[in-house]
């Protein structure tokens, strides 16, 4: 199956910006976007990026990085668009199934990645933390993307007025993207990837407050 | 299989004060824990209640309640300690396997319970949002709980230094324990329950902010 991979290198992960500047914004979102892939890459799936402009080369700025894939070891689409326009221009006349897998969950395992496309519904969808949609699985011709606003209730919604059969993969992994300062903390606890070695080598620990654990980041 | 259900009558959800009333915790802790229950009963493992007091009648104060299993359906153990010397008394003499499921998860489903208990490891953890442990499988008789801190990595190392098998359950349903007003979105996201219905007939509905859907109370 092949997996689009949406990433946007203009303006990674602007909700980050109270912790980490541009350029750590950037390299940070390049080790998870790397996560998912080396994730993909160890499934029989083939992984697609879809990118807001071409790469430049990807350095291995992660500590391990040398021995994960690349960026540009995998085919790149530019699309400049929004990411629902880019998409649904990908959709329109791909062979299905087609799956898309966000860049920015990098929790996600070869096993994680199996359990999304071994469902069989006609849509499979992946719910993020404050409902987004953070991965798909797309069997149906007609179904078109719509990142805007609860997507995941948007998703469902199209597929069951459509009487287009839907299926939620439950999973803590899929549904962990990395927007907010506090979600930095799964992936510190959860994570064995280039995304979690990023943040140690750049001064990030687990501290626990009012009973949750977050990552902090230590003064230097 | 034994499922333990700890539920802390005397003081229910108390980050959840600047949205709900000390009345209205107690009345949402109870629909939470009646959707665990339910989940459970509608597998064949047994739930008992492991309580912090004798339990007042549950009455069905949430929309539907009166279809749903009450909280004196079950079995209960009254242990005021703390939930780590209460849930440990129990692990003493207890048979194996057994499983502690907390009163807090309210989007387990059926399904769910029975992804946790198919796990074949001595120690199965689900674990919870921000580092914590919300479900665990035990089949080791000297495994013991230790709730405090990240209690998630505690427990894991605890498994892994006595050489006992442990696994790992990648479940959102079972990650997702309410303990902060942001969680709450959640659970009228994905939530078909008690707990869900009682946001609803309580004044919170979603709303987006930010990119994220969160519940919000409208004002009366």
């Amino acid at each position: 199956m092949r997996i689009l991979v949406p990433f946007d290198i203009d303006r990674p992960k602007t909700r980050l910006a109270s912790v980490l500047d541009a350029a750590e914004r950037r390299a940070f979102a390049v080790a998870m976007c790397r996560d998912v892939l080396s994730a993909i890459s160890e499934t029989p799936h083939r992984a697609e990026l879809l990118v807001t402009a071409p790469l430049e080369a990807s350095s291995a700025d992660a500590p391990g990085g040398e021995r994960a894939p690349r960026l540009d070891d995998f085919p790149e689409t530019v699309d400049d668009r929004p990411l629902t326009e880019a998409v649904n221009a990908r959709l329109t006349d791909a062979d299905r199934p087609i799956a898309i897998l966000m860049a920015d969950v990098p929790l996600v395992t070869p096993a994680t990645v199996s359990r999304l496309t071994d469902c069989s519904a006609d849509v499979v969808i992946a719910p993020g933390l404050g409902g987004g949609t953070n991965a798909l699985v797309v069997r149906d011709t007609e179904f078109r993307v719509s990142y805007h606003d609860t997507s995941y209730l948007t998703h469902r919604e199209q597929a069951q007025t459509s009487d287009t059969s839907v299926e939620t993969v439950d999973s803590f992994r899929l549904a962990l993207d990395v927007d907010d300062p506090e979600d930095l903390g799964e992936v510190l606890l959860h994570g064995d990837g280039l995304a979690a070695a990023w943040l140690r080598s750049n001064g990030f620990e687990l501290e626990e407050r009012d009973g949750r654990t977050r990552a902090v980041r230590r003064s230097e």
